[in-house]
């Protein structure tokens, strides 16, 4: 199974795709879409569009995540953030698959067990998960690639094998960070 | 000339069609598109983007106005508007217009002439404006055709024969309202 996760932004926007077989995560694909910073809005986000589109074409994942809340308080960045949101969510459906939603805490929570965690803890393990450890990956990158994992383990708690959070951190005891 | 406008909303997303020529603003076609309910935020602004497609592609207009700023100071809702206005964005990219924004102070002070005016002081004007006084409008579809109106006077605003607001009450003394 591949799951596509998006880390949505006006600037930059991360996305990444792995597989997810039994107990393993593995790296498929990741990059970031950068619009041209000259462009308005309207042309970002539909640069961001045809990009998501063009992946989502080439490696027709299963599943598709996307980081969904707003912590912040700025009523203007809430909106731009929407638009970016908007249109992948939109790409997703169009693709054929039923997005999920995922907060930031949830993405940290389940991949590195602390809601609170830096993004620099994220990519860390975000690397060690995937097993590519030597590859220097983009912010926007990893934290795209930790939406797609945080999907996958979500899905894995729903099989018989691991039904509970308390089966699956006794099934991952690598998972807990100290 | 032909404008299309549109008062995006996740409940209901109001569009309107106008025909502009010399001093004249008339009504082509409005209607609202209103998602199932009990749809989720992806499939419902996917609704959205596939009824404004079909629109366009059937009015093929000149130019694409929409409502842009918000006011609230609820993050949670600007972000679906953003949703909402991110998709409806790309539907004017996508088909070949670039979009134009106005606020709402923008749209009522253009159709009113007061940024203050009620949701139902601007139907009036629409209507009258438009020549259907008859015809019952719903609120969105009257706001989407004040949005389309705006641009229209905008653009009007910008050609030699009424090269500024003060030409443009001269030259249309019926849209001063006491």
């Amino acid at each position: 199974m591949t799951v596509f996760g998006v880390d949505p932004g006006t600037v930059i926007t991360g996305y990444g795709i792995i597989r997810y077989s039994g107990n393993e995560v593995s790296w498929i694909s990741s990059g970031i879409i950068k619009p041209p910073p000259a462009d308005d809005m309207a042309n970002r986000i539909t640069f961001i569009y045809e990009n998501l589109e063009k992946e989502l074409k080439f490696h027709t994942p299963d599943e598709f995540a996307i980081e969904t809340s707003f912590y912040g308080k700025n009523v203007q960045s809430a909106l731009k953030i929407g638009y970016v949101r908007g249109v992948s969510l939109l790409a997703a459906v169009k693709s054929g698959i039923q997005p999920s939603e995922y907060s930031p805490r949830e993405v940290k929570k389940a991949v590195v067990g602390k809601g609170s965690a830096s993004k620099q803890q994220v990519q860390y393990m975000v690397q060690k998960l995937l097993g590519i450890g030597n590859k220097k990956l983009r912010l926007d990158e990893s934290d795209a690639l930790a939406i797609a994992i945080c999907h996958a383990f979500k899905l894995k708690s729903f099989t018989p094998r691991s039904s509970s959070w308390k089966d699956f951190i006794e099934s991952n005891p690598d998972r807990i960070v100290g």
